[in-house]
């Protein structure tokens, strides 16, 4: 009998292309997700649901806390370890499962009933020429 | 009727010494909880279960991860906010809830069965010329 792995504590990728795909299919037709990332362990993006900004601007920030939260819970005590950090926001949930060499973040919207909500998208992109060029110009 | 709030995420203090013993005790009371934490804004510790030492190493960590959570995604999003922190780690979990002016941190060892477990110490303690003094002195 097939067991499915239903927690996303326990995601464990073995470094093979397919796999990674294969998981993110999974998580993808999850109620809510709105993104997913998968991180080297240098933070360099390696697959994303997301479009090339929103991801790395993410994948920075989720980087850096997983480095910073690991590196004073082992100062703290050094035979403990990060296993799964979330970020709660007004908007939606960031939850980020650090792997051997991988980290998987997965970016819900835990208010949606229905599946419908926003695609996610940073809000600061910043403001050039170009971008209300269209309108003004008549 | 009364009505309990049982969830986390809704923790105000009024800035009332008093409400806040109170709120402290009540969780004090909760399955697994090992430590308290209440931090100013600034990151000092005002209240605390702990000895100095944790509290405030904790406090630091934890009001370092929260500042530079909540610029980030302010930064994505400035009609966005930071609501909730968790912070799962192999021992214990932290649970942080930022309110307008402290920030509660409740550490929770979420496999206690009985309730028994250590009581929460850093083991990393700066090691002196006193710690193994009595030992290799004969």
């Amino acid at each position: 009998m097939a067991s499915a792995a239903k927690s996303n504590h326990s995601v464990h990728f073995d470094g093979d292309e397919a796999d990674i795909g294969e998981t993110l299919n999974r998580i993808k037709t999850h109620k809510g997700v709105v993104g997913i990332i998968v991180l080297t362990q240098d933070g360099v993006v390696l697959k994303s649901t997301l479009d090339d900004e929103t991801a790395s601007s993410y994948g920075l920030l989720v980087h850096d806390l997983v480095r910073r939260s690991r590196l004073g819970i082992r100062d703290f005590d050094p035979s403990n370890d990060l296993s799964f950090l979330r970020i709660r926001t007004k908007k939606h949930e960031i939850m980020v499962a650090p792997d051997r060499d991988y980290l998987l973040i997965v970016i819900q919207n835990p208010n949606s009933e229905n599946g419908q909500y926003e695609p996610l998208r940073l809000r600061t992109r910043p403001e050039t020429a170009d971008d209300d060029g269209d309108k003004s110009a008549l």
